[in-house]
């Protein structure tokens, strides 16, 4: 790994680790930081693992006021053996469509892979090895530049943090409620909603609150034109089995292409579903759930890989508030939903046929 | 003073000056920052008056990957013998608007403008004389909690930076060149286009280049529903002078409310013009433009002030990359647009009849 020419300084002071019963989402970060410069000039440089430390920001860089920030989310795998990553080559090929996007610099993604690997490998011993948990990975990269111009910027930062992981949501595979947001927007075609960019989070922010005052869990986007066809469950893609064949939105440049969506659709065709990419509507949605047309529906996502949905709630009256909710499967985790849930968590902690090379190894667990 | 309960700690080492025909937009600092912090138990705390430093900031901070961050612009004056605000008000108004959409805590709005007060006469001494110039001032809110949840931040800072200036756009009043943007889109209604966030500013970049691909300064938004009506020109509003009357597309939750607008609204309304807010078709625009009966067109902000249009492009057919240009007022600056510049550059600067009391005086000047 030497030719990598990624200068690594190891902490002094190793941090004490939560125990794994304890660890919550994104709360608890390893030893060490990965952290890479840019610049017009020299292009990418200054490849370090560094020990984990505050970032030392003038008031004035471009991401705090300007928002151009792109991120991606991907899990080490400690199966007792081997750490394994799931996927990463997805990660890195959306982080540069969502660099184009922002106007950001393309990262080479083979080497964003082996410094991935390698930075993993030094904090190997976090990884943790409770069923359902897991290394969560966050690679960043931010508009770094001094000054208050709004143009895209000439200095960039790229860092990798890791977060050893418990189960996302924690109540676990209970089925969730979701509010069909017809008021606010997450996403236009023609915007950003493609991209895993900053301010998307931030924009769905009071839609999340709203469909906590409506006692659900996350919001069910719906696009901005109509306000009748599903784009995505929170910050998830999400799933529907109807009649016995599965339907997903199609991308249509506002939804987030998904890697665990990318991965739930190859698992359906492996299994020889008949798997439709459509535009789905919400009023047809709702009716064939009241029928029992609409059997299962589940959400998928790297945090949380599979989540099902029980019930989907509505405001059909917004003068009087009046809403509707209709349950789905009678409100219980469906068996498709279930099995299909631990086929693909046993594929990534490398326990399943890896019949289509998902798998990438980093090291010897420790 | 002494009962806002602001903490002033004055810099050691004050920093030297840029001459002021060299001063170029957002590119140097003043000697101070003004911090204040926030969390869920103590609301606002900690109001103080520092020197200029970086942000420690932890690399997870949610403003860095979800974008919770909003941001006001307002300039401090200097005419000779004071210094003064221009509607400082309008901006902690609007702050307040950001901060509900994207679930940051309000601000004591009559705080927020004495403590700015006071941090613009700790740092009067930077206030620029020439004209043209003046201290952009900054006030921004973002989540600064450590942690990877996507949730409301429960920690947020506050900070106010200030900038001598120079003129935003070093051509002056020289007309622009917009070009009409109908694939990449802004913002939708139903998102967060009307609040001052960072990633509005982000969604933009790939506009601007877009536009500069085609020997453009700016380019002009059209809405994300039907990519037809005309929303923004680059980040400042857009007026047009159409046989006699005045227009400027309405608010209609996707485009930012500008202070300048609403100046610009009031200025001509003093003047017993028409004006309408109003939903304005590009096709109509560029109908008019060459019949002559589309006179002037300008766009307002706080950077510029008023900036004049010349031209405006579009692309006709996008398999071709056929395009299509209209100059307006011969590709001149309009005397109306020049004599509402003067207008309302002399008002900011206390040289007009305040009639309105949109000036809000600070101190003496140094």
């Amino acid at each position: 790994m030497t030719n990598l020419n990624v200068r690594v300084e190891l902490t002094q002071n190793p941090k004490a680790k939560t125990p794994e019963d304890k660890l919550g989402f994104g709360t608890v970060f390893t030893d060490h930081l990965f952290l890479m410069d840019w610049d017009a000039e020299q292009g990418w440089h200054d490849a370090r693992v560094v020990p984990y430390q505050n970032l030392q920001l003038d008031p004035s860089v471009g991401a705090l006021h300007y928002g151009q920030a792109i991120f991606e989310g991907l899990k080490a795998y400690n199966n007792g053996g081997k750490v394994y990553l799931f996927r990463p080559e997805k990660n890195f090929e959306r982080l540069n469509k969502s660099a184009d996007r922002l106007s950001l610099p393309q990262l080479d993604e083979k080497f964003a892979l082996e410094a991935l690997k390698l930075f993993v490998s030094v904090d190997r011993s976090w990884v943790p090895t409770t069923p359902g948990t897991s290394l969560y990975l966050r690679p960043l990269m931010f508009n770094s530049e001094v000054g208050l111009g709004v143009h895209p910027a000439k200095k960039v930062t790229y860092l990798v943090m890791a977060s050893p992981v418990g189960a996302y949501f924690t109540a676990g595979l209970k089925p969730m409620r979701l509010f069909v947001e017809d008021e606010y927007v997450r996403a236009a075609v023609g915007g950003v909603g493609f991209a895993k960019t900053a301010g998307n989070y931030a924009a769905s922010l009071k839609g999340q609150l709203k469909a906590e005052e409506f006692g659900c869990q996350q919001c069910l986007w719906l696009d901005a034109k109509e306000h009748r066809y599903v784009e995505e469950g929170g910050a998830m893609n999400v799933f529907f089995k109807i009649n016995g064949e599965y339907y997903t939105p199609a991308l249509t440049g506002s939804i987030l292409p998904g890697v665990t969506r990318d991965s739930m659709l190859q698992l359906l065709r492996d299994r020889g579903e008949k798997v439709h990419e459509a535009r789905l509507d919400v009023n047809d949605l709702f009716a064939k759930a009241k029928t029992g047309e609409l059997e299962e529906m589940f959400c998928t996502g790297t945090a949380a890989v599979v989540t099902p949905v029980g019930t989907l709630v509505r405001v059909v009256n917004h003068e009087t508030g009046e809403k509707e909710e209709v349950a789905i499967n009678g409100g219980e985790t469906g068996e498709a939903t279930k099995s299909l849930y631990e086929e693909l968590v046993n594929l990534q902690l490398g326990l399943g046929e890896d019949r289509h090379g998902w798998l990438v190894e980093v090291c010897d667990a420790e």
